[in-house]
């Protein structure tokens, strides 16, 4: 086999941009497995065909278990809201297909466990799965965890993590399905809030223990895009901080609300030789402190991450060409093809999923007892 | 009366600092009364004595008490570690004399509240007291607050704030007093906590309510200058979350131990019109974010706060040249003897370090008690 | 017609480029005509052949000539070293097909007088062509011509261009055709100053008149990949002040060397009533200074340049979601399609890129004379 | 003798700032000379009496050549405009006193060159004498030569210069004597051109030797304080390329109408081993390349010049607390009085100053011959 079948699941945000990235791996990265866009699923035909057409999928489906059923189909890629990840990817992954999970993995802890069951049940079966944490991927993110790994900041001590939107700022900004915690599972906390977990977890290498937290929404209703209004039953900003199982303590910052940031996910990690530091809103730029390095000339250095040396780069353009959001999924799909074609185990995996999910019920917890301490079960 | 004779007690870091705004402010800002730099008190008469004559003292006393007896002293300023301030502060404002203190106010919420009494006492017979906040005289800072006041940022809803230095990243940087409990009262918290949170409560006009807290120390021992070691008995860094009495929440985080960062005095206060961003490793700046600007040509703009119309700068240099650190002090010294002068308060008062002093009590509660809510008493 | 054949010359960085926008216009703009990806011309057949199957080709020839003479044809894209660009894109025009050629335009004056004397004679036959200045539409970019354009920053009177490369700093960095006179033309002035110069042009709506210039090799010898080393017969670093005819002045920097600079593109245009500053290693940013604000709160702004008001930026992602270096090619591609479709004439035309050749020459002219004043043939 | 008596000519703009830095000289730097504030000379009784009691004078006169007079007096120091600094130097120098005469040294080369001679005369007898540009002495732009001079950046290849003001942006901004030849010499070339061009020479320790250069005049007639107008009769902007005797080319630029450009004095210095870079409205900082570097962790560092390693710093304050514009004119006194106490040469001297007023001169030819080379006589 030196071709795989894809099937999408959802053609929003999230399936236009896995769609460009089925249609680059290929001329950038070579997999040793080529994607063939075999069919998109969506709800509503009329839809769900034009999407097929515009984004190049060969066909579409308007129910998604039709995927299942399809033999041209060996990859399930799930591109929809939280609510339905666990009732999809389980039946994926039952069904022998290797799925592609976008995050956070579930709504809820139950859920992500089961999607780890099953995930483990099909990984004993050859069958491979992965959670779309895509940031993971980022050249400067990718580089800054094998610096940290090397050891070049010494011992993690303190994690600064914020993921800084601002698109709920004005409180006549339109309410959508991200607003209503029976679609979404929670508000800026699982929606950004994820990303920046699974970002500090995976660069330091650590796991969060425990954290105490506070949550806050500033609107509470919000006008529906076809007239009246709808309540918002979710969080607009989450802070919480945080002890890790190596010894290190972080603070954590998720909102919708800091007027001016439009996608500023900001990771700093200080250790006991050197500091990391990194922003989205600059996303080709890894900023890097060597603590040994002469006081003279000693400061934080602005890599620009695009050098063959770099995670990535070296596939795509000459050095100082930027890349951009869209290339994170590309990464994923490349590593991910390479896993499945090599029969070992993508990264991040299911259970790196739960392992947030649980981070993210700790939060929900603390913030809800009024920020007593709330033990993260199951990392600990 | 036309001048005011100075007595300073502490010739360190604080005092050659105060030195230079008390030989600046007079030929800079004019002052209604020009200050004389009289007395300098130390505990040792060869150090006392030879700090006097280099930093501009016209006389020197081995016990601070002298100054109170001394008809040609009518202000006080107190220059010492933290354990000190209540009894040298109490004392002089009960002789009749003027009082700056230095900052943290105290060491304890109990010795705070007894110099907000007398400083009450004081200001009944027309004696002043300021606490050394100084950077809220940052012409950065000071326009900050202006523009909340002025509603350019509509409601304040987040507040995130850092003071990051690295001074104890290596674990053989030496002992000093600041790392002893005694003397310095917390670590981090105390020493630079304490100006972010007055720096956030001034900024946003706010005070915070109640906060969940974690701190840390990443080296229990260092070693003495003689020889030996000595316990650190205070925090390395402290971290906390807040809310407001005008419903914004907050995050804050106090360390000595992030590589890299040297004095990196952080807040962005963000509200429902805009938003304001300051940096004190960058202090000639304000970042402000309109958010009632058009789409296209909105973003946080970079003020250099040299300008007239600055608060300060149009007393130094023209435009475009740079202030610094010390700077903030002179502010100092020319708006109290402004206050003097005119028979007002001078701000900020001894309540409002009190009130830091309540939310650094609090922090410490909820830290000792793993993160659960801690109210700040007073404020609320 | 509803789609348009795309033959591509040239399969090395511009044509993987130009194939990734080729297969990305599509999904994200849906243009009015539907590009194919036809055939790919090359030199060699295997090479030629892999590169087609790589980048998406549906054939692959070995004579670009080839290319004029298939009816499924309609568009000629010419991603080859200039020194081939007028003999393909004259042939093409002629031959009935629409151009897209990659810049600089030509190697020399006379050459792209007789491609933009073919574009006329073609423009009659309602046959259109395009020079490749892809950063006209890097979105920060467009939006500053747009800003000027609006009177935003008043009268233009100064720019300041830069266009900072490091990959020939090491003396030993091997030789390319790039430093090769007879195919290069130039070096860093053709290559990345012709870009720089471009976008003065575009940006301000003003054309260079005259320019004084000097122009530098430092390591005139360097290695051949297959051993030996071979001569460098192309500048290093080229610099040149000049006037518009709307009566500003700029500098322009073209270098190579100038270490740790990796892809700085960098205008800056100061007017009467503002400014505006733009930097390729950032480009999502653009920075706008109204100086019409109120000194208080007047500053440059971060535009980030992501917003549905922005050019180009609503088609790809959500706002904050950042572009990358290959944007600005399906940019073009679109923009290309839709003029092809509505009989409109794209821009840059050619005659856009004989005026950037015309200042090149004029450049070197100075260059030549020990930096004497030259005129601008044709742009006065 | 310990002590050395101090006559100041001028008490505008660089009176105040000396006063500052001779006040300030003592308690930082404990100089082996102690100066004495003794006689500040102005033309008008009134303002020049008024101005020393502000400034911290302990006389007046009307007649600068009473200074000369005074056996108080043994170091002169001239801050009044270029157009009088050839007469008052040469008289002071050949009276016997020390001179620091302020930048340009002279509004001619011929001026400069008496001025030299008399240096030379003075030497002889042991009178020191030095001009005063002062931005050699930030400790960002001192840590630069000492980083060149270790040949941290290999050989010097490229300058760019810049230093950029906004303050004549504005038509109606009114008329100085700035703006008028006789009194100034020239505009922004020889006010801030000259900065940046003695920048350049002392932190590449190379000198200019040939220039092609264009200057250009926007507003030709403001209107002045008490009505009328007057015309400007210097440049607005002067932009120059140029060659050094060590064979790297330059950029320089010098401006007051970059609108938004406060006090934008920007060098960056490109080498074959690295690059340097600063920028006066962030003068705490150095950003340095080292291309020696791993490709992988290589970047521009951001050095905040505040440690006791660098230069100056570690006299002021602890690591972090950033110092401003007038510690630079503390740091030239210190370095004066310990010259004058040692017996050495201060630096820069007035042939350093003469150095800077030929490249003006040959600027200034360059631009009326419409941009032919201009060689910097003397230079090469």
């Amino acid at each position: 086999m030196t071709t795989v079948g894809v099937g999408m699941v959802g053609h929003a945000f999230m399936g236009r941009a896995h769609s460009q990235a089925w249609r680059s791996v290929g001329p950038f990265f070579d997999p040793p497995l080529t994607p063939v866009m075999t069919a998109l699923a969506g709800r509503d035909a009329a839809r769900t065909g034009a999407a097929a057409r515009a984004l190049g999928w060969a066909s579409a489906e308007t129910d998604w278990k039709e995927l299942l059923r399809r033999d041209d189909v060996q990859l399930v890629d799930v591109c929809t809201p939280g609510d339905s990840h666990a009732e999809i990817a389980v039946a994926a992954l039952d069904a022998g297909k290797h799925v592609l999970c976008e995050k956070p993995l579930a709504n809820t802890v139950a859920e992500a466990e089961t999607m780890v069951a099953a995930a483990e049940r099909a990984r004993a079966r050859g069958i491979r799965s992965m959670v779309g944490f895509n940031y993971r991927r980022v050249p400067a993110v990718t580089l800054a965890r094998r610096l940290v790994a090397e050891g070049r900041i010494g011992t993690v001590r303190q994690v600064r993590a914020q993921y800084l939107q601002d698109w709920l700022t004005d409180p006549a900004s339109p309410h959508t399905w991200r607003l209503d915690r029976d679609r979404a599972g929670s508000g800026a906390l699982g929606d950004i809030g994820a990303h920046i977990i699974d970002t500090a977890q995976f660069v330091t290498g650590q796991l969060l223990t425990g954290v105490t937290a506070l949550t806050e929404t500033f609107t509470h209703e919000r006008p529906l895009p076809g007239g009246g209004t709808a309540p918002v039953t979710v969080d607009d900003a989450a802070l919480f901080l945080g002890r890790t199982d190596g010894g290190a303590i972080a603070t954590f910052e998720a909102t919708r609300v800091a007027a001016g940031r439009k996608n500023a996910l900001r990771i700093e990690v200080s250790g006991s030789a050197g500091a990391l530091s990194f922003d989205l809103e600059s996303l080709n730029e890894l900023w890097f402190h060597d603590a040994t390095e002469d006081a003279a000339t000693a400061g934080f250095r602005r890599i620009v991450v695009t050098e063959d040396a770099h995670p990535y780069a070296g596939r795509w353009w000459p050095p100082g060409h930027m890349l951009g959001y869209e290339h994170t999924f590309t990464h994923q799909m490349a590593d991910l093809l390479t896993a499945i074609a090599e029969g070992t185990d993508p990264s991040p995996s299911f259970a790196d999923g739960l392992r947030v999910q649980r981070v993210l019920a700790a939060v929900e917890r603390s913030a809800a007892e009024g920020g007593g301490w709330s033990t993260v079960e199951g990392n600990v």
